[in-house]
């Protein structure tokens, strides 16, 4: 973003004047704007009607009393088009195109996209095709549908890609503060990134809510979250879309394991951006952040008044894996002395009826159980009563205000919550929020959200400390050739990636070959059509002797025939067997044409397909990330020394990969793609057993 | 259930009069009959107070002007007892014993529990230490807490097992349709079966939804459920206690992998029940059940006003495998004629904003999308605005008339569903449920409820067709011994499992035992510290020749002796190696004290804890049940032949293994336990490679 276009994006989203230029529209986003409470003046520009929203409408862009800061956009595409270059020309601060009719319209819309984009100039500019933008903090609105949400001054930024889901956004019963709200649209100018490197030097905004579709710029979004991360402002992603646009990403003929999906979370992990999986999670993730805080660790120090829901925090902590620490046998004593004798005690804490809604005696119950857990975060379960059936609400609420307290006094996130995410009303919500305690809705959605930010704390930790390198440019994608394995190993070999001794001979001498490189061998068939030998039949293992070698050939000569006659060659590939490995990894090495290049690790042989356990990371990433990498694999287990036998060094397999990882990023000119499956794992060091080396076509590789 | 209580049940949930005996409790309960609009005759008892909530006080039972149908009982534990004894022999119909201080409070209340079971003859009870019943159908309430909910005449019945959540399911704001409420407490007399059982033949219950922290017969459960199930009303459990009950119920030391939480998944899929997650999901698919009820297929025709909303559908029904079928080139050229321009014909639809609240043009699209999609249920979502920004409330109105109108047409269940649940007002949701599409709250939600309805349909499907024999009856838990290996593998020949070719010998003659066989051989110590052959080195594989097995012999004398010198015999079991099979499975069978014999299949050897891949039966189980069991499994894409493998024959597989499980089940007083890991299965047949097996102690197998 240019320093320009940064100073009128600061115009648009605080202006102290608003132009609303259309008709039906633009009279919707001016009523709006009032019930927003805009303290600026607004101008109506219509040139058939003499007033629009209650306000008198000035016939052109010309007759304005002065420069607008912002302008809502609601005519025809060519004529926002015009209407932008002359906003530009007058020095105006920014545009929200309301407006549609542009790329996603075909190509009459691209070209006219492409004349908006030029005509904007140094403006900042919204849209097309979007909702628009609300500043809650400053209450300015250009959005043309009614909408609520609140803030007590601080809050949430949430930036999204569907105005009908920033719409519903608006409309949640959550008691989420809001500082802005922004439906970006076709991206054209500000994009996704350009909201969040800007938003997060607000200080009133104390977490960033994201819906993508998909980025614009990887390298940008990295930038602006790692940003967002070095000041404290969690960046929490719904990232949608991965069904439809896993399936409209060119996926790799050898059959890669990694989708956009997994760039996607790649990316997330990289930059410390918390991922969800709906907007009701959105949404709860957002509200802890924002009125709790995040948890410095992952202990939670649990309360409920009922046993069912004791459980229910129980089972699904132990699913997402979020600790609750059980208290010792000193621990259990003192707080069995303030509890009735019925209570069990454990945490999550069934603090039982009989004290239920009795301060004096609850307060110290939470306080001391949160110390003696040395809880880094608390949650109070507590289903309130709905209106008109709230007699005993006090007594809720004696016990919330006790646990705020003790909560407070030791100065650690707190939340309550609902098992029902409905049964919190709004007054309770908002009454927690003005204390410091989020108010949540559900069990599950609330320890997910807590999972969340116990997780962007040690993200946070770990990137900070690390400093990771930006990402690597991406180059278009373009044609590839595939080099046969004999060619592939040889290459892996140049690259310092170990690969099993072997020769590559006609038929004829395929035996002294075997008896040149010692019993047992491999035998593999090498030719253009032969990418998968395992089906095609031209793989024998284990051949112990030269009759056994012989045997193989013809063999292998007649199963390649009968799979498909023209793949037969007679070059063959003798390798000496190697022994059985510890664990066998497959790894992959690709370039995206967004993200750059993706190193994916994961069970490898027959495993890769059957566990489907794969991981991915982008590139550059550094021999620790690798390791982390590594151990969340399944295979990890086997890694780590499996029923007794010896464990492998990771640390030692994460830095030969890593340095391959360096050989093959110098040689991205040429490499396009290496799949090495299996990869051995060994006690002395790896094995690539097997390749699938793509090339970029020459006439590519020089472009 | 006896006739005498069966009869007594239904004296309770419908009474014509109550009696509520006790204090401040019984006050509240009775200010709760009078709010759910009891038409009867209310009677208080107590000796103290001259008005009860506004009634006048009997002094004490004998007093009352009839036998009361039913009582609300919430006096002190010892009292209750003698109460519940005076109201039998009066002929009472049943009692809410509300009480509490009974099995949960330790041994005195265990005895105050057995003289309660006593004291109540063939009445029905309900709790004790539970909130008691809410009849919305025939306004009737046993309740001690202020409650909500609502019946348009028919619903689902709820029967929990934890009080507080039954009150905040009763508060929930979901417009669920409810018949009954029932809290069952320590189910001392009635059980979560006995209600099942009960509901399941009222004609105004849709559906029933059950929480459950633990069963108290297992079988009656299974019965009640059948019958349900063959009554066309769906059964929804939620089941909580997973992390804690799985850590309490003694898990065998052969270390075994299914806990309890598989067998109740057994449970559920042998007798169709649907398992939910949390209380949300239980609300939701019960709605659904209820409202629009279950489709015969899995074809879903979706529908948006928002490519953002169309995308998250997809995604999410991705995931758990819901098909929104595509429509062909003629269905899309069809469509696309009724749509804007702008529109992309797909499944889910985005139906575009030009259109919306345009019934005259939604109402077609609608239709001729489901009818198009040959359409099983239909979803339409919509996020309603909220109270007070409702200006455009009548688009969506519109837009779910025309939808409501076309599914009913076509005869298919139908729901609108808002993408955060809060986003359906209660007046729209009320009059959905009137007009019979369900109201549904949040997309994740709505789509697992739509998956889980159209796999109970398929269940049914197979349960009635299969009509499965009923299970096994349970034995006590005692004491076990295990067997060793070469005793074991004697003990499955006698059974009719296949089991490799081998010879038990002293160390001097492994090598003749050897060269009998015929290499390569496996060599194994044999000896009772021996159940973990490979973590002490006690197995060597693939010896060829003379030399190798006396070589190996000798290792492994060093290797057992430094694991643990009393580990070390000189019994030998020589065996013929098994050539490599097709795959590796596990399979065990063993008796839990409540649930009877259950069959564990999964991934053997080294993928058994790698990947984690497992399912469990419970017995007896027939062929077609195994197989379907065997493809549930990830290692099923080895036996379906795998990487242009031959695939094995999985029928023949399921028949071996049925027929192995019923050789155990008739020898069930002397095995305890078998565990089978690797079972190899070849496409000659199956192999057991290695085996441990518990017997009963003698003394426990004659008891």
């Amino acid at each position: 973003m240019t320093p320009e276009r940064r100073a009128n994006l600061n115009r648009l989203l605080n202006p102290r004047h608003i132009a609303f230029v259309g008709g039906r529209d633009a009279e919707v986003a001016i009523k709006e704007a009032d019930r927003r409470g805009f303290l600026g003046d607004i101008w109506a520009v219509n040139p058939k009607r003499d007033t629009l929203g209650g306000y008198p409408c000035y016939r052109n862009l010309a007759d304005l009393p002065e420069t607008p800061d912002a302008v809502f956009l609601a005519v025809p595409a060519p004529a926002a088009v015009e209407a932008v270059r002359e906003l530009a020309a007058m020095g105006a601060g920014g545009v929200v195109c309301y407006t549609a009719g542009f790329r996603e319209a075909g190509d009459i819309g691209v070209e006219l996209e492409r004349q908006l984009i030029e005509a904007t100039g140094d403006m900042a500019l919204i849209g097309p095709n979007c909702y628009g933008m609300i500043n809650y903090l400053d209450r300015a609105a250009l959005w043309p549908f009614a909408h609520g949400g609140t803030c007590p001054g601080w809050g949430a930024a949430i930036i999204t890609q569907s105005g009908m889901l920033s719409s519903d956004i608006t409309m949640a019963q959550r008691s989420l503060p809001l500082t802005h709200m922004i439906s970006g649209g076709n991206q054209s100018v500000l994009t996704i990134e350009d909201f969040v490197d800007h938003l997060a030097d607000h200080p009133a905004v104390r977490a960033i809510g994201i819906h993508i579709e998909g980025l614009r710029d990887v390298r940008a979004f990295e930038a602006a979250c790692l940003k967002a991360l070095d000041r404290g402002v969690p960046v929490v992603a719904l990232k949608t879309g991965s069904s439809k646009i896993g399936a409209s990403l060119t996926v790799s003929h050898t059959g890669s394991l990694s989708g956009a999906d997994d760039l996607h979370n790649a990316l997330f992990d990289r930059c410390g951006v918390i991922r969800v999986k709906n907007p009701s999670e959105l949404l709860e993730t957002l509200k802890f952040l924002c009125v709790a805080g995040a948890p410095k660790g992952n202990r939670v120090a649990g309360f409920t008044c009922s046993g069912g829901g004791a459980t229910m925090l129980a089972d699904h902590a132990e699913t997402i894996g979020l600790n609750f620490p059980s208290f010792d046998q000193a621990a259990r004593a003192e707080l069995a002395a303030l509890l009735p004798p019925i209570a069990t005690v454990s945490n999550p804490l069934d603090y039982t009826t009989p004290i239920w809604g009795q301060p004096a005696i609850t307060g110290p119950v939470f306080g001391r159980a949160m110390a003696l857990a040395e809880a880094d975060v608390t949650l109070l379960v507590q289903d309130y009563p709905a209106e008109g059936l709230d007699e005993s609400k006090v007594y809720y609420l004696n016990d919330a205000k006790a646990f705020t307290e003790v909560a407070r006094g030791q100065g650690i996130p707190a939340a309550i919550c609902a098992t029902l995410p409905e049964n919190i009303d709004a007054e309770t919500r908002d009454a927690l929020v003005a204390a410091g305690v989020a108010p949540m809705q559900g069990i599950d959605e609330t320890l997910n959200a807590i999972r969340a930010a116990t997780r962007w704390s040690a993200m946070r930790r770990r990137i900070v400390e690390a400093k990771p390198a930006p990402l690597l440019p991406a180059r278009p994608s373009g044609a590839l050739h595939m080099i046969d394995e004999a060619a592939g190993k040889a290459r892996l070999r140049e690259l310092g990636l170990p690969v099993p001794e072997g020769r590559l001979v006609s038929g004829n001498d395929v035996v002294a070959a075997a008896e040149h490189l010692g019993f047992p061998v491999v035998l593999k068939m090498i030719g253009p059509h032969l990418a998968h030998k395992t089906e095609a039949g031209a793989v024998a293992v284990g051949l112990t002797d030269a009759d056994a070698v012989q045997t193989g050939l013809e063999t292998m000569r007649r199963t390649v025939h009968a799979h498909n006659p023209e793949a037969v060659t007679d070059s063959f590939l003798v390798e000496a067997m190697a022994p059985k490995p510890a664990a066998e990894l497959i790894l992959s090495i690709r370039s995206d044409p967004q993200f750059g290049m993706a190193l994916t690790l994961g069970s490898g042989g027959i495993l890769t397909e059957l566990v489907g356990d794969s991981t991915t990371l982008l590139l550059p990433a550094g021999a620790a990330e690798i390791e982390t990498a590594l151990r969340r694999l399944k295979v990890a287990r086997l890694l780590d020394g499996y029923r007794g036998s010896k464990a492998v060094d990771i640390g030692l397999l994460a830095n030969e990969i890593a340095d391959f990882a360096v050989a093959v990023i110098t040689h991205v000119s040429e490499i396009a793609e290496v799949e090495i499956n299996p990869l051995f794992v060994t006690f002395e060091g790896c094995l690539a057993v097997d390749v699938l080396l793509h090339e970029w076509r020459l006439s590519e590789a020089v472009g």
